[in-house]
């Protein structure tokens, strides 16, 4: 199964496109061609590191004939129109979640992906992450029996500034997006929605109107029950934990020792430093997985990256814990 | 300081009962005057081991004039009356939870018991077990900051019969009714509720319209909220967790070790035998400690036993939580 | 079998001795008859609390003929004339280790014990642990295959006085010999014995010639090695970890939590309270214990009581541990 | 500070030969200039994967005049003669341990390394694994008082074939080697070592006259005591952990785990997966920053890469220890 690289075309080179240029760049089934930005200097600086051709223009990239994959990780409100083009060109693209914050914008180019049979992607980084995909595994294979709770507790280490915080599209559809779709990830069909949202010390939530801690509540078609606690800081660094309880047993995958040395004294035992890292360096695995797993998708072969349709039922609950939390009701939901 | 042994007398010989005997045996400021229970061979067989005087009759006790302190570990049913007797009598009494299944029977005694100005202590044994009450002097010292979040774990071994699950009140009265309490024990002022309470396993729920799961969020007036996770049975053993989250750090009570000694081999590493103990076990030195608190009420001493009001309190939060489950709405709550 | 309570003669009222008064008083099998102290004031504050007759003549307490059974509580010195005392009367005596700190006296009792068929036992307490007597179970049931490695960590809180350090016998007569009885729990048959002592901390120990760390390392006749890690003191509190290693996995005893409750913040994450016990608390139940398994062998039924013998291989360890630590040799042994 | 990168000689390409290749190849301040082993075809795919030279003949390597470094990853026997050729060549060499299984060899060798001023280090590559180099930079901090006790457990995941147990020098010169550089890393003034070896499992080691398990002590000319546990398998993997205990804390460091997952059961809890890896994974992040320390040494900045002279030591280190276990006897050393 010989195959030239994949020639990646990538769109935006803030943070986390320059995480995939790195991942496109050590992927011995990729190359990186074109990189476009708006703010070139970007896109050259991710070329001069990992090669290919810098661009001010996503056209001039599209244009090229030169690209066999698209990864959008430019802004949000850029990507239904980036998917819209890659779709119309035929070629596959891997997009950065969310879809968009307007659900009637996703749902306006829902049809256009289903009928054009060109592969989707959306970056739901975590469920590559080797602990959450093992863990996911061994309930598949029976190791806990039926799934009944799943608990998930995601916290960022701090809150973003009020800045971003304005045009986030609040908690429930920036940070618990992803914790929903890890929902999904054990449990496809979600039914219901509850969510308390409340602000407890970030002055940018409360100048816009959002939250800063949030519980979300997800009833599954099967009983199963979902619970995902939030908040917009930690002070012991990036907490992202997960515990499947099931009919036979139960599954929890613990945040990543920070290191492998405790210190013990008379004033306290067993104590290790605390979790550091955020996102890029725990979830830096996952990030190259998720690539790998796109490039099957793109050439055709058996792949097990989420969808478009992941990608809009997330927002479709996250919308609907959004309401959940400010009217106060419970959010019954169709995915289908 | 030097007191006569405290004369009780116990009213109910189950279970509870049973542990109650040998508490008040076992402290040298207590001593077993007279037992009561419809069955008095469960009188007796306590009589026997611990000493005093057995009877049928639960007025005979009463009009003893010979026991100092009421214990009331009898059905659920005769709480409201015997609390209402030994107020009417005087004598300061510990009643097991809950005080009733109906919070109109126990607003009705709402007044008499604030008037009387009799100690009325409500049987919450958790608020005494070591680690639990550390946790929350932890908190209140000030080592994690302002509580944000307060997520409790708790699940029972198995499942009741379904004959105890027709009576029981549901599992909201039933069984989180001690998780709200461990809620007001870190925060007595809830003003929200809601919960997701679903069947996956038991058929005596499922028979008798009951859940066998169930997730419940409080939310605070300080804008904290609490996440209770309960079920009916757990493989893994009793599980009863907690996790302090603050501003500052986090304070977590893992269950009790089962035993000091974890097997590695090829297959796992590190694996412990399961917390094969339940709530008697578990809670052992805490029914000591609460009866330790509950005589220091009865003396007229400062304690911090739970009071009346926590009992109705409690039921106020489970009534919540049982609406919000069956009804599918957020409802608010005035505990004042 | 229905037995009358074992009538207990307890010599000795000092901090062991009371643990043992304690226990007597609490088993229903047992009961505290006679108490001698030569400090008599002692006696009669054990009898006070426990019941019993005080005396400060061990004579006397031998000459009431109303114990069946002896307890040795006093200081070293005495325990090869007690033994030889309860032996002479038949009756069966349980008593604190050392036997002695000379191995001339042990021997020269050693034919008499032998003989007489009086049940002797030695107060090995840490056999009666459920921790290390669950490990040693599970090695005994093949677990871990083979076993090929025990490693024995043993540390005190803090060093004792200089007085006690200059009649202790030394820290392998004193401690280790705790150390080297586990380790013939697990390998009774022990050939060649090395050991380092150095004093680093100490001034008692450098004052009377005596070391405050020392590593001990035991050959068994199966070729499974044994090493026992010793210090005088310990800043985290009580340490007693053992780590059984096998041919197909490990058994690990940890130290038991100070507390169920951990702490994360910025500057360190699940810290736990340190170890604060010493072994009255660590190995309550294990004196409990030892005193159920004695009752037993006073009885005549099978027993799993330390035997004299235990006690003396101890002493003969403890002996060529001292002597290879200051003679820089290595120390065959024969137990036989 | 804009360096050309280091051109190196990499003479052997075995396994750990493959590592340092990459490494190399990883490193921006280093290239792969030549490759040579007689083995030609193995210099030609390490070319091939990451650049340089091929060739059959390492005095071909040398005469190039093309490299500015040279790691010995070839056989032990080659060693003394290649870093005599490199220190005459003037080309700073970093080379694998052993220096060479015969004392006097190095012996023979020291002089000149000493005279010559060319940088010569010795790959003991786990004082760089991130633990044990955090776990040393806080005891040198003060954090545990003065270091009292050293326990060093290292246990290799299987016994090597016969055919290498013949030719290695026995367990302690192969295997304990690396813990006597451990041991000193934190102690480096090592007076006296004894050491236990027995052979419970390996038919190679019986038949060579080895050891498969065994136990060094050494003594510190401060008085501290280390203690190293050795076993040539582990059937949990490889088990590679470190206590520090001084006097007022402990530092430990503990396994990696081999996953974040932990499954609880009714038959254990808490289980986590085996620790699966060997060293080329569990020491991937040492190899490279041994290499980035080596370069800095090249370079003539200041470096903490082990060196001649501590390679050296470990070898007298390990002598003694097989002298020990063989003659049974305490070995005085001295390592000005």
């Amino acid at each position: 199964m010989s195959h030239a690289p994949l020639r990646f075309g990538l769109i935006g080179t803030g943070r986390i496109g320059q995480v995939h240029a790195a991942s496109i760049a050590a992927d011995p089934d990729a190359e990186l061609a074109w990189i476009a930005d708006p703010f070139v200097d970007g896109a050259r600086t991710v070329a001069a590191a990992y090669g290919g051709t810098a661009t001010d223009s996503s056209d001039e990239l599209f244009a090229s004939g030169e690209v066999d994959a698209i990864l959008v990780a430019s802004p949000t409100a850029t990507h239904v129109d980036l998917i819209a083009q890659a779709v119309d060109a035929g070629i596959p693209v891997l997009c950065e979640k969310p879809i968009d914050l307007d659900i009637a914008r996703v749902d306006a180019l829902r049809a256009k992906v289903a009928a054009a049979g060109v592969p989707v992607a959306l970056g739901f980084n975590r469920r590559f992450d080797p602990a959450f995909a093992a863990a996911r595994a061994r309930v598949a294979a029976g190791e806990i029996g039926a799934l009944e709770q799943l608990t998930i507790i995601s916290r960022d280490p701090s809150a973003p500034p009020s800045a971003y915080v304005a045009v986030s599209g609040g908690i429930f559809r920036d940070m618990t997006i992803h914790d929903v779709d890890m929902a999904r990830f054990f449990l496809p069909e979600i039914v219901e929605v509850s969510a308390v949202g409340t602000t407890t010390f970030d002055p940018g939530a409360r100048e816009h109107g959002d939250f800063d801690t949030a519980v979300t509540t997800l009833r599954a078609a099967s009983g199963a029950v979902v619970t995902i606690i939030n908040s917009r800081h930690s002070a012991v660094g990036y907490d992202q934990r997960l515990e499947a309880f099931g009919g036979t047993g139960m599954l929890q995958v613990a945040n990543a020792p920070s290191s492998l040395v405790s210190l013990s004294t008379a004033a306290a035992v067993e104590a290790k430093p605390p979790y550091e890292q955020f996102f890029l360096e725990r979830y830096a695995v996952a990030y190259a997985a998720e690539l790998r797993e796109f490039i099957k998708l793109a050439r055709g072969e058996a792949s097990t990256s989420p969808t478009f349709e992941d990608g809009r039922a997330a927002l479709v609950l996250a919308d609907a814990a959004q309401r959940a939390a400010t009217e106060r009701v419970v959010v019954a939901v169709d995915l289908g």
